[in-house]
């Protein structure tokens, strides 16, 4: 698909909702042109004539320098988001094999059919939940998980919300799976599926950050660095059987999101360490612009960052070397490492953010706007004031403190903030997934061959 | 004044600048219209009828509790800045009395005159400052630093820009300070003085954070939590004689950025006591809705919240608890433990938030916008599907989320995170103070003791 | 009692044992003379001459300065022990005197004995515990917990161990009291008791860390830094009815705890501010020392030790302010701040150490002794390779490195290091208090408001 | 050598002193004796009766996997660290090569020496430095640095003291470079040799922590984790022109130091991943003994334990991963990999004992000694009440505190904890290092693209 064809095919009658009103055109709305933009220029970028042509970007690597590779290839979200999808999909084809054949071969025939398509296909996990001290079947409300409300020869119809959904407003299906493991009386909400965005009955309410301001120089990483949120609502939608990837095997309920988490955290991952290079290299460029390059107390701020940055560099950098092959050779990073990474840079990026503020001090927040400095009557001022140390110009540094506040405090750094933290589950999340995937038996002999109790192995 | 009244004093010709445009009047321009309005129901409160009132508000408060009371009342950001900027002069004219005693003078005579116009002045100090590592005498542009560029009988004439300026389009004067300590050959950086905003010269470039977002129901702390900042400009303005509070006397330059930055530290203390609070009780609040309030891993990180917190607070008290008595009977909070408190706040803010959004989850970010819920089409949905644990209603939690979003994450909570952070300097200058106000001397003693090196005191 | 009295008083025909063997006379072995010394030392500044003399030191505080003097009195540990109990005797008394009245009169007139008599009482708190997952009546061994295993007319008989007992070797009695709250059914595990030290069944094993070094020179804060400790076993002991406190009320049992709790946590504080001075001074007198008193990067770190002793100060006189009076009299420090004090100061120790050694650097652990100094052959090379800047000379250094070592990884210096974590239960002991201890109702009505789901109040 | 052997050649007249005496025979003294038997088992181990036998544990390792099994071959610290003195050496050789040939040459024909005579070299780089804040040449004693204070024809005579030097008592020789870099008037600081340590002149004043105790079943770890310090005299010390590796050459003096660093802080960061497993293992082993290993309060410590573990081996994986070739063939693991990984080891190595202790708890300090449980009278006690969940009997947990006391407090704690804070330097040497080997220029490119400033690479 050329970037043109991607655009019209989202007339689709898809119902996008937005601060209280329907957006009929995403392609043309403020807030969601320059996402379409960006993921026109992604198609553009991919686009081959050929007539057989199928988006090999959704194949998965299996060398660790493809893998390497892919991780650097700074794609647009839409399509970035595409590839996970294709991953997650082509893992957990391999974990349900055993129970649920149809719905393995399902799987990977709708990766050969999102290739061929050229689709671009978001997430829905997280279910809204109600009361989560209480599993799916307890809730006061039994939609409170995504479910299976009527059985039909031809398929089944679902019922629930799915939320903090990436994009949904300008792709073309969504992949449902289960939020979380489920008991054995739990087969209506053990249900994995694919489905159009303008499947009737789905709505996409689109929520979350302010858009980002309306001069796009203001906001230099806004373009590719944010991804706006939907609240998808399932009210009664249709699925037809071969979109069914599983549905009632209760035991494999966990696997999509087993696998899917693995590939979540090292996006995740990934995109922390070029972020905290970004961060780094902020700091040290609004310090010299400043004069202070040679300032102990800016220093130790600067060199906290490249240690943080470096000790994340050094987790992506294990996971890759110890990256196991599945069985049908695709490679998936260690998740112990990729584990550990995920859950330090999560939670250091604010101390992170702390320091590069710190050092870059008030005018992240104040800085005037690059009309203020078109405007003669105050631009002259601003350019004169604005400059920084001999040879460093006013409208240098204004844009390094667009370009900190983009990157930290504008919707577009609060959206990184945020995913940062939260995606592929909260700290929690990662800590668990860590203490099961140490090897706690080896450390344990470790500690008694210490204490006498048992002989060195 | 009246809140009316305030109203018709604003439109005194000021030139206020913002994204490229003037703004003709504040107090109906969308960006301003809601400070404005705020700020006038504080002069509704304050009001009295009588023709003699003064506002006694910015009177100093002389006993401990008065001190205490007056760091509850939760006044207005203008208000409660301009009491700042009252205790400030009345502090820093004890300490340049013996140098300057006409500006002593000239100081008390100011504050009187807020007092009976019922004026609101906001500071000026961060200066632009060009090369970072010289001083304002060496410095490529020697407008880098506010000085006098002519003296006149009546007056001298003033250059230079002031940063990160709250509320100036919406208040009446601005006091100008030395950003800090001069050396003997800058007497024409050692300049401070009051000025009216509308001063011919004078240009206030309006900056920062987006404006909070079109529905206030969406953005429930925004109001009471919100000050604009700007960049003003000072094109050669022209200050009468009786509004010079220093000129030349080198050895004084600090003695403003000292006082300032005490007050300003402990109204930033209590603001941060009062939000670290309120983040406990959020916390708290949205963990009992969802039904995880026995869950341990997040009992453990409210249970950090609280000691943050509590520390917080521990250090209010300790400084309130050894207030010292200026000359004139104002009360001074202690510095040591001000200083140990600010930084403190400032330093684990980000760590609370993060707890915060931890235990919240992604609808921080993503819970839909009030007119989601009032529209038909999706309202019921949303009512349903954000509903927590039984008898925890969608609406409820949505607000929920929407304040925990508007005290972190929307332009107000960035707003905050700044202003706790860099509110009288960033970390290195709570930093500074802290270590000089210590009592070193009695720590090296104590340690002479025990390393048998000096006998006991 | 004079010194000369108390080593009297102590060849009682008390059961002690080290390593392997009994020890026959406390007063002359190795292990416990330098604590006699100390203990007796303690007596001599208290004694009076006065045939009706009584240890008023163990009385109560009754204003807020006493009660900062008595925290700042300095006593051997013996004595502040002592003190301790007889103030969680009289605070428990207030506490169980609705359900035992006889117990709480046993408790006063005990307190009052120990002022006639001038005795030294340890406390006994930790049980053994066995499986720390089951209650005391759920146990394998059913003595895994302090019991009552016979009633007589005239007492009970008492069987268990208690572990971490400081001083029980040099002390008169013991106060024995249950570990944690008991259920319905735990009767005989409620028990509350004072015994003698010799009295017959109890036999102490005093263990734990190495004796401090032969020669004191290298030990300089030994002496009153270091309390020893003891695995305590109650070998059917009988305990007569007069000096029984409590006995089968199980709702009473954790008053003991609460009470003692209490002011252990105080006493740690107080201890822990005092020491976070001394470590700073210790950490500016070796900079000074060596030369490096300008170096940013050792500024930076003993700025962060300064802001951690001015924190715990501050809990503390935050505590002190808002103490509370008790029915008695007796004046109890506010325990949300102790205890946020006790957390910090334990939690952040180990950093202060760390800080320290940093700047001091390996000599900490590799200075010679003093006896390297004394001898011919080497003293002379060691002064002058010792020394430090020009005028500080190498036995001053040579000092300095002696505190610091004992302050922080001599057995003295591990000891205060456990005991600051572990004094008055784990970390995990101060967060459940703080949490239980804060205004949690008032944080969630700020909330409330905020979020614009209740009234102001 | 066999064994043996080594134990014969220690007796060749060398000077060593323990507090202000002595010391004869070091194969017999309390003191020594235990480290003997461990080097003299090492000897043992890799001895050959071949009569052309020479050392290959002292080459260096070519391939990925030989560095890794290196890492984690566990031989004693007296060939341990010779193998680093050998590395150290070939390093260094290839840097000085082009200034001091034959230098270079020496220092080969000296590892080839060590190789065939199976001697054991210690390092000796920190001089005693007088005023830290001056150089060598400006000290107010001139030997404060080790210098050349007379030339002959033959060789040169050195004078200074070196500190913090390990087992030197026990050692054939030392190895002594410059602790810095040089600057060009400081020629006679800029001596590099070897020298026997029982040549005349040079005094071994053996220092530091206190003896492991009597037991050595109370310090299960002592044995394969202690070496004693030494303060190092040389008064006037002759060196022979073929143990001369640098005289002189000024801008080389810093090689040796470099050289030495990258080999001390990788073997630091391997001995840092092994006991950061031991402790996690540790810390579950006496978990699951007290029966709380479903207590979330303390899995949440060992998560944060294992997240720190898994860290520090992520660096050092991505070290192996990314390590260079030297000229020679020489493997050297990646340097900012290796730093960051040593500093945060070092950092955080006292959050992991604390937590480890708060997880244990007293027992750490206050376990009965073995030969407490050996005596009758006490001994069945101690089972009894040290006894954990069912099936944990007392002598298992009592070892398990044992084994916890002697890896973080004990004598033997108490050196590992110094070791990793201070060996290769502290924590900002490690700071600068790192900060250094940092790509700052990707990063800054990587910001100026963000900030629209440069063109995408």
């Amino acid at each position: 698909m050329t970037g043109q064809q991607y655009r019209a095919s989202l007339a689709d009658g898809r119902k996008v909702y937005f601060r209280g009103e329907r957006i009929d055109d995403v392609t043309t709305h403020p807030t969601f042109a320059r996402q379409v933009d960006l993921a026109a220029r992604g198609y553009d970028r991919l686009y081959s004539a050929d007539d057989n042509a199928r988006n090999d970007f959704l194949s998965p690597p299996k060398t660790v320098d493809a893998l390497r590779q892919r991780a650097d290839s700074n794609f647009d979200f839409l399509t970035a988001i595409s590839w996970t999808t294709a991953m997650t999909l082509l893992t957990a084809a391999d974990r349900i094999e055993s129970r649920r054949p149809q719905g393995s071969k399902a799987m990977r025939a709708y990766v050969q059919e999102m290739q061929r398509r050229d689709l671009r296909v978001m997430q829905c996990i997280t279910d809204a939940k109600g009361d989560r001290s209480l599993p799916p079947s307890k809730q006061p409300d039994p939609d409170s998980y995504m479910r299976v409300v009527e059985r039909r020869p031809d398929g089944v119809v679902v019922r629930g919300a799915k939320l903090h959904i990436a994009l949904a407003p300008i792709a073309h299906e969504v992949l449902v799976v289960p939020t979380k493991a489920m008991k054995p009386d739990e087969g209506d909400y053990s249900i994995a599926f694919a489905i159009p965005v303008n499947a009737p009955g789905l709505k996409i309410v689109n929520v979350g950050s302010e858009a980002p301001g309306a001069d796009p120089r203001d906001h230099p990483l806004a373009a590719e660095n944010f991804a706006s949120h939907s609240f998808v609502i399932f009210d009664d939608v249709f699925v037809p059987n071969d979109r069914i990837f599983l549905d009632g095997e209760t035991d494999c309920a966990a696997s999509f999101a087993h696998a899917l988490g693995l590939w979540i955290r090292i996006e995740g991952l990934v995109g922390m360490v070029v972020q905290a290079d970004l961060l780094v290299g902020l700091a040290q460029l609004i310090t010299e612009a400043n004069g202070l390059e040679k300032t102990s107390a800016i220093k130790e701020k600067i060199t906290d960052m490249v240690i943080h940055a470096s000790t994340l560099r050094a987790t992506l950098e294990a996971s890759l070397a110890h990256c196991r092959t599945l069985p049908d050779g695709t490679l998936a990073p260690d998740e112990l490492f990729a584990n550990v990474g995920k859950y330090i840079g999560a939670a250091e990026w604010n101390v992170m953010v702390r320091h590069l503020h710190d050092i870059a001090g008030g005018s992240v927040q104040t800085a005037p706007s690059m009309k203020d400095l078109d405007n003669p009557e105050t631009g002259p001022f601003i350019r004169k004031y604005m400059s920084g140390k001999d040879g460093v110009d006013g409208e240098y540094r204004l844009k390094l403190f667009h370009a900190i506040r983009d990157a930290t405090i504008s919707p577009t750094g609060v959206y990184r903030m945020m995913a940062n933290l939260l995606g592929g589950g909260g700290l929690n999340t990662q800590r668990i997934v860590t203490y099961y995937k140490y090897d706690m038996k080896g450390a344990k002999q470790r500690a008694l061959e210490a204490a006498g109790l048992a002989k060195p192995g």
